[in-house]
């Protein structure tokens, strides 16, 4: 298991998104709480988008654990920005600690993350591939699920990647939970998968919380709107607004002890954000 | 906080004590019982002796957490030893995480490790290192005040370094310890220090369990001996002999969940262990 | 390109091939002479084995460069083997530097390494993945060509994995070679390739030395045997022997000043090396 | 040795400084010209400046070889600032590869780097940190000359902290070297140490070009000056100016194949840039 932490809005410190915060995902990478194993030591990652420079993301990421890295403490303290995705990894069983397996992985202007896991991905593997064509297939540098899953997302929205809108983002996620699930069930896996998947572009955002048996909770994932995240007296909170929210987090963990505007995404379904940071949920279905 | 463990007895591989045992050494890094803070990820190091090569010790040490290290893994597998030492840190508030900072310390035959820190260890350091000789000061290379102790130690027994039994070595040790409470007191110091140290040179064991505060428990340490270390049906045990024993373990940890035969040091007391694998357990004062 | 070193005989000390003579490995890490780009720097590794363990070998890799490996060198001092194998990384354009990238790679009790590249890999890796049994495709879990094909050769061996000869693991590298031109030459691809394998199951060498385009040089490579290789005042050499030789050392670079008694393998060539120290040079066709 | 660069004047993207130039430091890093061994693999760090931000730098630095840290080649291009300092290590002989040994070394707004050494450091170590207050002597982390130095510089520094001008600054440095030399007497050290120390707080630069021994040549340093450093058709070139210069640039080693408005500093000399980019080149006695 993983965790991860989603912000647009206002121009930001990453340190107080990812490190000053009472449950940071800094301190989630050594105490997360909603979740058995509370460790995350198996290298982590933070992109972040400068408009300003240009469309791409510059993304950050190191084998070492997050909590102490020095590096990534003092990027933090200096860097900002309008649109972050941050995550810290815990390696599933077989998998290996490499930088090509750290989140949040990149293409173009795309960023993404995944919490959880394909049970038995080795028995789709092969077939996931093949449907790749070669400028996706050539993407991949890593042995994750969850790479190979991104590769899969960018090759259907291929079509559309000129011109797309956030709704259209939001329909390939799901067809990409869906192809995942017609392949696994033609492979006869019959152990639960969990698909926390987020993506962006700078600009849209889109964030599921899925599991395929559905008797069961998937990862947990939380957002909150405002018109800041914002430090009072030493302790962070969202500051409410009556208005359009000028701020957005999405986080597998609240970042906050209270929790009071923190909204739980439902089972299944997928959280979308436009440019205009309007949100919407959604089932994925 | 960190953990250490140590072994003494017939040649073992290195996997039967610090990657197999259900509660083995990498485990404790990641999932320690007897404190609060359950993480050991900020380095990790391993010293071993060869006698049949030659007195010195062979260290291995490594920043990245050792649940993840491939290679530990892989040398735990194949390489056996009469003697080791190894250890999984949490690195203390300031101090960075180098490796010259991982533990076991090593000079010469010795080899030292410590659990536990020297409380505002800045206002003594000074008056610590102007008592070494320059053969020891010149040792120190990372910034832990273990180190430091390190060289105190071994500028005690200069004078016995070609000559010494297990008695000297305690009285040494227990000397550093008086040494180091009479600065923390000249220097005003009046916040607890806990000094579970471990020392050896591949024959003699001497480790301390110690805290400056009679009425605080100082960290854990255990020790169990019999004649063998071994699994049987999958789970490890110490196998028990009515003669004299060929194996020793000493571990701030049980490294089994059968916990009738490990014996918890007594606090401010050390055990020592002879070449012939005499145990004796003595107060420190 | 990279520097190579396979090592079969006495038990000797790693330190005895890499770290200590002349022209040692750990030297051409960071001063190759026979190379315009003198510099390996990206991540080395050693596999050896200890057949009074067991019949896998051991691994030792790492990113960071050999000469500062402050463990290379300390398990080098202590470690002995008869059989090894050794490679430092220069990590060829595009590719990434990862663990998951050092050679040598292993499966079950074999080692591979590789010094060169396929010529426009990509235009072929999907081809050669699906050419591979599932036992084998999963092995794979870096990006390098050299993985591939070795994946590759494992795929061609299987038949007989459970019985062959030198003869047969020559053939099966000679028939790797032979599938990976004809699949080039189907993919269009004019570009020169350079194929230095090597392989071993500990008993058995095969080593290459062959470029695709026979007007070219290949990568260098050499062999010498004698009785034993052994530091006299000071100095490596090959000690020489009338008899059968004891000792035999396989390197993309004479390890000594000396080069009399070091044999370049001829273009296009292989050398066999059998479990009693026969050597044979054969054609590659 | 190691190689070094500097940089103030108009924003600039980071890697129009250490990437992209034909001979930039990262290619310094692995091809240094003007020095025999021509590696410096052993770990690299910049910092630079954000005024808009604050008046401390940011600082990144990693163990692993600046070639092919795909950190610093993501950061490099999108990070901008106006003053910058870089450098690339090879690690001196005894000296070890850690974090706490990479330049630059950094105190509040302060930055500090060394190209050179001093012969028989550990003769003048115990002098120079018992002539430190607690304040400096608290600051050092590594082991390396370099550090030491800084905190000797710094504690010259110290009673002018609050106001202080760039010939204040240049005389500090004047002052550490000659006291360095006073030192280095007195311990009867007679082997040549070469000196060149580069310092800024963002707003001043002093660099010096300085060795011990007057028959010997010290290690090389350039300076530069112009209206701005900037690609044209691919190659980079300083803009001359007929006006006061907008940029400035010191190095160990020209950025670019044209060498004709790189000025060598005269052997002993110091560069001193101020605030407005004064430059002035003073002689060290």
């Amino acid at each position: 298991m993983c965790r991860f932490l989603i912000y647009k809005g206002r121009e930001m410190f990453m340190s107080d998104l990812i490190t000053k915060p009472e449950q940071s995902l800094i301190r989630q990478s050594f105490k997360a709480r909603e979740r058995q194993e509370p460790l995350n030591g198996d290298g982590f990652g933070v992109g972040w988008y400068m408009p300003e420079i240009d469309l791409t993301p510059c993304v950050y990421n190191d084998l070492r654990p997050a909590w102490a890295n020095r590096n990534l403490h003092r990027l933090a303290d200096k860097i900002r920005s309008t649109c972050l995705f941050a995550h810290v990894r815990a390696a599933s069983g077989g998998m290996s600690v490499s930088e090509a397996n750290c989140h949040p992985f990149e293409y173009d202007r795309f960023l993404w993350m995944h919490n959880g896991g394909v049970a038995e991905f080795r028995k789709i593997k092969r077939r996931l591939r093949a449907s790749l064509d070669d400028e996706y297939y050539d993407l991949i540098q890593g042995t994750t699920d969850s790479e190979h899953i991104f590769a899969l997302f960018l090759n259907s929205l291929a079509p559309h990647m000129q011109d797309y809108s956030s709704q259209i983002l939001a329909e390939t996620m799901v067809a990409t939970i869906m192809q995942l699930n017609d392949w696994s069930k033609n492979a006869g896996i019959e152990r639960m998968s969990r698909y926390n998947f987020a993506v962006t572009d700078g600009q849209n955002i889109i964030a599921t919380r899925y599991v395929t048996d559905a008797s069961v909770e998937p990862h947990s994932l939380y957002y909150a709107s405002g018109d800041a995240f914002e430090a009072v007296e030493g302790s962070y909170r969202m500051r409410p607004t009556e208005r359009h929210p000028r701020t957005v987090i999405i986080a597998s963990e609240p970042l906050t002890e209270e929790r009071g505007y923190w909204t739980a995404v439902p089972a299944n379904h997928l959280v979308m954000v436009t440019p205009e940071l309007h949100i919407r949920v959604q089932p994925i279905s």
